[in-house]
């Protein structure tokens, strides 16, 4: 395609976190550009925040539904190639819906869906419109994490035992919704947010990241979820014991009340021949463990690094990548979809990102982990 | 005291591994020395070993009972001061019920006994003779435990929320007890290990260090255990779902098949004010992190670190001091109640070695998690 | 300005390295575009390299005379608001002079020239001009680094005793220049890259850094260079004690011969009253020691951490920024001095960007360096 | 021998620091036993020292020559194999002349004289004698130090281009030696230090420990020193280019005044080949760099770590041993010397402790740095 793809955001306006983050992780690569927007439900809001971003203020709306009837009405050469919706959770599923109906691509924050049945209902709908729908789980775009993939898949590992994955973070260890936090507000509120605070904010990409690598996929858990900031309506905490489909067990546990942990997403995979661990907060690198050889540690960027990680590198080893650039790489392969759709292709074979049934798992795990813990931490099975 | 106290072992001859830490444990400060024992039930290997430990062979025996009898009968000026029980599990109750009731001091390897009913005859024994008992979880003798322990204790972390502490090794990730291995074939031996391998050396561990650290007991516990490798009797792998009595919840994770893991006994602590974490494998470092200021590293020897610790403390900051250093801090302890038990003095108020209570209830944990697992991984309360 | 910054770019053409990461760095935050290039001297290389950008070819040049002419000549909503010079260091000059002189605002990579007369001459151009002028020392971009020198300007330190700066690399260990590798090639080659490969390259990258968070000066040094390659003709290795102004004392090492390391920029600081760490490859992190008090780990993006760095900080912290979004805030920096520039406003007067006095001070460190190591590594001032 | 080696000790009386862990260092494998010694010039104060460690009072003396005396006419089953040497520098070389020509061997602590001509007219000595004599250069005493110098000479790295070698502490920031601190008062007085602070106290154990593990020899050195504590007497700081016979470059910094620094020796070491990290504050990892696969952090205590290193490994991988266990390992090699020399054997022909070869090479070193530095810091070569 010789032009870059034009989108436009639903949410993300000034005072939101993860649209600016969408903005960049899509523009760093010099292969889209956002050209529409609705911002906030606040029309003002919604126009400050598209000046902000040098929008023409035509193409900014004050709802999303004005937006997809005035951008579909747009001429070929103006249309949006896909939309990104960043709202919180209860306003996925409507846009998701409207602009997929209105043939847009999307591209949608996760938890994909306020619900399992709604999130089955999504994916009803994008296999019935055929657009391209991503699920940006953008932890799986890490280099390393590719890695660890391709290694898990090239049998390195042998049979996978055991798993150990955790997402610590402190922020929530006081009523932080309370001061009005805007982050805080939307998460901890059951009508905004669903049924699970905690683990639809991150518990669900530590489940998916597990899934990513190991290929593996629950077949049921136990889930003790606790509330300990006091008034606060969703839980904070979850530990949770874990039995994969095959014979592999795991401990997920995560929490928002973790003070002065930051975003420690780690990963731990055991194998009958071979470990690994990946720390979200040094991304760069992969430790790989043996019984009988020393431990070694693959960075990024080297030449003996495996091609689905090295199709994800930008700068050299040792010039570190982070985060904005595992969640670009999210949008690369999105982009390669995309294209293919706008331009009338059949999409690549070798597609790589989160999609519609990642979210569906992901949904049925939130909500299998909720009614194990409501029924006293009781094993439930994963809903198929 | 202005002698070495005198000490005889069992168990611990040629082959073995926890005897050998034992004694240099006892004796790297100069204050002990090994004069006795019964280091095989083979009498000629407990000759051989007792040479290599330049033994006088006329007090070295075939049989703990032989060596009770005879070392009973030495006039005081040889007489042993206390005795040091390195056998497999389930030669723990006999001789240290032999020696305390002979009017000796004990020092006794974890786990205390091969059963909860066990340890709790012993514990009457002990009551009884009034004579000291000292249970070597290791571990807690470390100085940064002790600092983690001063600062819980003087509210530095607030209410303690959530605690996560993990002991993943691998080297039983193949089945070494059909190669003949020492060390792996009484361990997974239920005959002389008990109803769990994994709890039983490493997980008791675990369960002992955080409840040390945090001053908190278990209400009630959620274990799976799992055994990976064919063939082998006992568990190798447990994932646990921990609930303290007072309100805190936990997650425990243990293993032995966890390829490529050495030692690696870590632990967390989240408190409403702040959080700890220590890494037994890099000993001398704490990490305390607050919600609103950097991330502190305390360091082992510096002038800023409690009276606790330094207590604890042989050599300068940024000179390593490691498991054997940490080892041999139970036994400064443990001589401390011995000389005063030797030399007919009241104890030291202040004492701070692991006590058949401690045995008593990491019994009580091993026994309730393989109650739990056996039932499918249900809750159980915590015996009383 | 409600609109993005218009820039061009010389150099970096298919199978450059610097180019890309510019290109990248320059429109991650969504406040300048690409618009026109002269990325190669073969034109046809420079228009398939524009074609991969998705640039408009009639604004892609077979030379950057020729752009310069061309552009020189739009209209001004058309007009670049600055180029940005990537090629290697003999064409850094002619095309600074070139647009400089034409009226543009120029950001370009270091070392700024091929000599210190050079750079005399560009200083006396800029300063002539009123030109925007940015030297792309990107490491001094980063957030704790800009951490680290308003601790030091606090007074945190106290006064500075001591530098110690690194910077090994490891890919020039074998003769990678004759085979034809095009980042190899004009590093080594004396025509392109000047009096120094290893010095050029990074050394002076480790001089600025040292100089941007300390403040200190360069009085005198003694470098040791050797070249370990046969073949090659300029140094690979670098090895320098340093005397600042007013007293301290510093040493400074380069190489890239050391094989295995990948990008190890390495700065610490010691002061009467602390001491710092920072490292290039775990960029998030400044280390703060003490004589009296834990040692202090600052991370990005924490309410803690001083306005000089929260100002470069784009997503909270635990989401590791990297090597571009420190690139990135050179160029955010930058931006608002062109924006001012084209507006006809001055400049701000807090600018935080490598200026070309930053370039002449860097050259005169090259130029210093190669002197005294000529002379048998004997001490030699910096010229003034 | 089946018995312990018995030994006593010159200095290391209360208060002191070095003396306690050769103590420990030597009794904690349960191979010897301190009988004697002269541990302070204040008659009072060695009784009360010697009493601390439980010795007969009738061996604890006043002065080394009174010890000398009286132990030398002891019968033949209390006779001591060994003294060990810690006192202060000025203190070594006389008792080591005095013992040595007594026939005791002699285990002497670092620097081994206060002057080159001293250390030379002492190697006469043991030449002469024919008794062992060892040098604690403790660090060379370490498991994985061994690992790296077996891996060189193995020719892993291949040819060594550059070594790395640094030394910071901090405990020298301020004038500790005026507020009579007993560590400090010697060792910054060059009457009982000699012509250097800094570099005799350990300076020298990073020259010793780069020359153990590569096999280089210096060849000549540039050296500038510096006293950044007003009113010291001696230089509290270094830094030194070095080149090695054969070719390699190096850099080595030592540091008293780096605040915050505690003991963090680290040595790095570049091949043509490979490359390996050793950092003394995590002594248990050598840390093992390629050019073309991923980086290797070898374990102490592994199957796969060489026979060198196994040698002198007490716990199994992941029981951390740290600087104790290092200093016993020069212990266990020296008792295979003096129990052959005892017993009138040959000594066993691969001993590996430090010698007094190694003695006079160091103090070769510190002669030639702070000529060096008196000169201007001009390169001087070393003595031959």
């Amino acid at each position: 395609m010789n032009r870059k793809l034009r989108f436009g955001m639903i949410g993300g306006g000034r005072g939101a976190f993860i649209g600016a983050v969408h903005r960049l992780a899509a523009v760093m690569d010099g292969r889209a550009e956002l050209v529409a927007g609705a911002f906030s439900a606040d029309p003002t809001r919604s126009q400050l925040s598209g000046a902000d971003l040098l929008l023409d203020p035509a193409r900014v709306y004050g709802s999303y539904t004005a937006m997809a009837r005035a951008e579909a009405a747009r001429p070929a050469g103006e249309r949006l190639d896909f939309v990104v919706i960043v709202t919180p959770n209860h306003q996925h599923f409507p846009p998701a819906k409207l602009f997929l109906e209105a043939g847009f691509n999307v591209v949608c924050d996760k938890p994909v869906t306020l619900s399992l049945a709604e999130a089955r209902r999504l994916r009803t709908i994008v296999r019935r419109t055929k657009k391209v729908f991503v699920l940006t789980h953008n932890y799986t775009g890490n280099a390393m994490v590719k890695q660890a993939r391709a290694l898990v898949h090239a049998g390195a590992l042998g049979r996978i035992r055991k798993v150990v994955v955790e997402y610590p973070q402190g922020w929530l260890s006081t009523r932080l919704e309370a001061t009005g936090q805007k982050q805080a507000a939307w998460r901890a509120d059951p009508k905004r947010s669903g049924i699970a605070c905690c683990l639809g904010d991150i518990g669900t990409h530590a489940e998916n990241l597990a899934r990513y690598v190991t290929g593996l996929h629950l077949g049921s858990l136990c889930a003790d979820l606790t509330t300990f900031v006091p008034g606060r309506l969703l839980e904070d905490d979850a530990n949770l014991l874990l039995r994969y489909r095959g014979g592999a067990k795991g401990v997920l546990h995560c929490s928002q009340i973790a003070i002065g942990e930051e975003n420690s997403l780690n990963l731990r995979v055991y194998g009958d021949k071979a470990s690994l661990e990946w720390h979200q907060e040094h991304p760069n690198e992969l430790v790989v463990k043996y019984a009988d050889r020393p431990r070694e540690i693959w960075r990024r960027g080297n030449a003996y690094v495996g091609a689905a990680a090295k199709k994800f590198t930008r700068v050299p080893a040792g010039h570190p990548e982070g985060y904005l650039e595992s969640f670009g790489n999210i949008y690369l392969e999105a982009f390669r979809a995309i294209a293919a759709e706008v331009g009338g292709r059949p999409p690549p074979k070798d597609l790589d990102f989160p999609t519609i049934d990642d979210g569906v798992e992901g949904m049925a795990f939130i909500e299998a982990a909720v009614r194990s813990s409501r029924r006293g931490a009781r094993w439930v099975r994963m809903p198929v």
